[in-house]
């Protein structure tokens, strides 16, 4: 039977997961491939830290050029993280006719096209399923089952950090420090937790989908982002009583032909399975043109669920490896789509606003919002506090062009203050 | 450029929503395949029937030789229905060495080994991912994305009118009847609803579901069936009342390596998201091991969605041909897996009856639960009309042999009456 030596670059929660996988599962992937898959290979920093996986029969070094230099490793793991680094050894990689496996968004959101390329050139496979919602198999899904189907959007909860904080929030009635906090405690957040809160994570996510499901490179610069670090339970709880269930979503869709790219708090309605997603979990919600809307769900992250996904690229690139049809780039749609202009991406939105408890006030925000040809079906006074009232309203439909002029007329009226601007889903 | 002709065996909702995917994205399909795929011939019964498809270029005719005997020909779809027929068809379509891709549940669920060998003897493809789950691509997902992984148990929403039914008794408040000839008024019942309605269709799916996850071959036999022509809105609502949907859920899961597959109503907690899957949409849920749960969501049945899986097939052969890797099966995985005995099976189970509303009615119950050592959590009087009481109840965890027992023993009290006894779904 042939056997396919594997390196691997790291070997933290994901490392050790493949590591455990490939040991626990030896049989049921020698019985699907017909190879049996062997862990060579481990590059790490510290070549004396304690390891909670067993390395019996594998090699531990902290010199990256092995698995470059050794002509047996057919496959390397990159779990090591980082852009610069990983980037550079993934190239020597490459060169040296090495398949690669990542699971790093950072490195795939910013290079992936160069290092495809690359891969291309090399008649390597490069696949990176985990880069993108953990546990899910998202990428490979859009690659097999969409191929002859028009994406009409994609969207969903791809950072589990924040669906935990905002689910606490919403659930047990958290503020959004509190909830923070137990993320931090319960591990689900960084102790810089800015990535994640400030949604930069989940744009990283967006710009691999966005390549998949449209054909078209982004760079972080064409995502719109807001975190949700500026998300107050006050408007979870208003946005709970009107039906709906505050996501940190991103959004990648089509409007005539344009795409338009955002991450930001977003209003679900609460039936929607979308809004049962909760605490660490990830969905993506693909909608199609043929087949509708789709939705799949998992652990957004973890050592086993990311692990499994990496391994699920590992058989790939194995079978590909039996059937000698390595080279293939994992995304194969390429489309010249331009980004859409603000005045044609619509949708209805949640404002909230605190106001002087005075009269005139409520007619000064209508006066802003009709100026603006801007219209809303709800508008509440959900509370109140020295001299102050604190307005919560869901428009109509309107157009960010619309939006923003809005913003920038409150923005000249030093006594109101705009606490938030949410997109509402719809249906 | 490469180009690939194309049957069609059947020219019905899926047959032309084929037809209308190559049509309308073609260049799609040209881009990502680097082929130009060519509807040549369809076979039809009755080629003076309007058809509501553009048919253009294409040979439309009754005779089915003419796709065995056509040089042309690579690819066959056989989207006809029917088991023995399209059975012998595609026996000859695979010996006349065309790839087939099929929808047809039926003929899969009962034929699918043998028709999967005979394709591997001729270096040819058979893909259905079409046959479970409308639009929803789960068999390719199985294989691609849970190779490494073990996977613990499948279950789900397989059947779209029975959902349909279901969702309509618990929003609206239907009576099953009324549910029912809504959901043919609407297309999504046939006008003998027996296959959809006491789960058949569902267990056919599961079947097929069984060979992907867990590599075993079972028969119809081996599925443990109820229907939902049993379910009273008043278990709905009662099963509202403490937090559970009631829904048609095929259940296929490992009990210490030993296999239980089952198709019935089961209450699941309202606060899933398998819960708030309404309607004729699907969902399948995909527990593993190392990946923890996935759930994977989407329209169950219809013209485009179903054809987009087809879609998704006739894509991945037309890969195969360009790297001349035909001829691997669709599921490779095989285990042999023995079946649960009922002692092993284990599931909390809501109960509902119906008893004289006279004195000692409840000690005879509790007796017999008593007697089979079962024990319940909640026990509720839910309405009474006539002189008699109805009793819904919730146990604790029993053995299918429990429920057997009590099964039995109440069926030797004439004058209680047991309503249902259903799986509940924990946490």
């Amino acid at each position: 039977m042939k056997t396919i030596d594997i390196g691997i670059l790291g070997l933290g929660t994901v490392g050790s997961g493949v590591v455990k996988i490939l040991q626990d599962n030896a049989q049921k992937i020698t019985d699907i491939t017909g190879c049996k898959l062997n862990v060579k290979t481990v590059v790490v920093r510290d070549v004396t830290a304690k390891r909670n996986v067993d390395l019996t029969g594998i090699e531990l070094t902290d010199d990256f050029t092995k698995l470059v230099t050794d002509d047996d490793i057919k496959i390397v793991v990159e779990v090591m993280g980082t852009v610069e680094t990983a980037r550079s050894y993934i190239k020597q990689l490459l060169n040296a006719k090495k398949h690669v496996v990542t699971a790093n968004k950072d490195l795939i959101a910013q290079h992936g096209p160069e290092l495809s390329e690359l891969a291309k050139q090399n008649h390597c496979d490069l696949f990176y399923e985990a880069s993108v919602a953990g546990g899910i198999p998202i990428l490979r899904t859009i690659v097999n089952s969409f191929a002859a189907d028009q994406v009409e959007s994609v969207l969903g909860i791809v950072n589990g950090t924040t669906n935990f904080i905002l689910t606490q929030m919403t659930q047990n009635g958290l503020s959004y420090a509190q909830a923070l906090k137990l993320a931090q405690e319960k591990g689900f957040a960084e102790a810089d937790p800015t990535n994640d809160v400030k949604g930069k994570d989940a744009a990283y996510k967006m710009i691999i989908l966005t390549q998949f499901a449209f054909g078209k490179d982004i760079t972080v610069d064409d995502v719109k982002l807001e975190g949700i670090d500026g998300v107050q339970l006050a408007d979870i709880n208003e946005a709970a009583q009107l039906g709906y269930t505050i996501k940190l979503l991103g959004i990648a869709k089509l409007i005539d032909d344009k795409l338009d790219v955002s991450v930001g708090p977003v209003l679900v309605p609460s039936s929607r399975p979308l809004a049962a997603i909760q605490n660490e979990n990830n969905a993506v919600l693909v909608t199609g043109k043929a087949v509708g809307e789709t939705m799949f769900y998992g652990p957004g992250a973890g050592e086993l669920p990311t692990a499994n996904s990496v391994l699920s690229d590992i058989i790939a690139v194995t079978k590909d490896i039996v059937l000698e049809t390595t080279g293939s780039r994992f995304n194969g749609y390429v489309k010249n789509v331009a980004l859409a202009p603000a005045s044609d991406v619509i949708y209805p939105y949640y404002l909230s606003l605190v106001l002087p408890d005075k009269p005139g006030q409520m007619l000064k925000l209508t006066e802003i919002m009709a100026k603006q040809k801007a219209s809303f079906n709800v508008i509440k006074q959900t509370g109140e506090s020295q001299g102050t009232a604190r307005i919560s309203l869901v428009t109509h439909t309107m157009t960010e062009a619309q939006l923003n002029a809005i913003k920038a007329e409150l923005k000249e009226m030093p006594e109101m203050q705009l606490l938030a601007a949410y997109k509402v889903l719809e249906g």
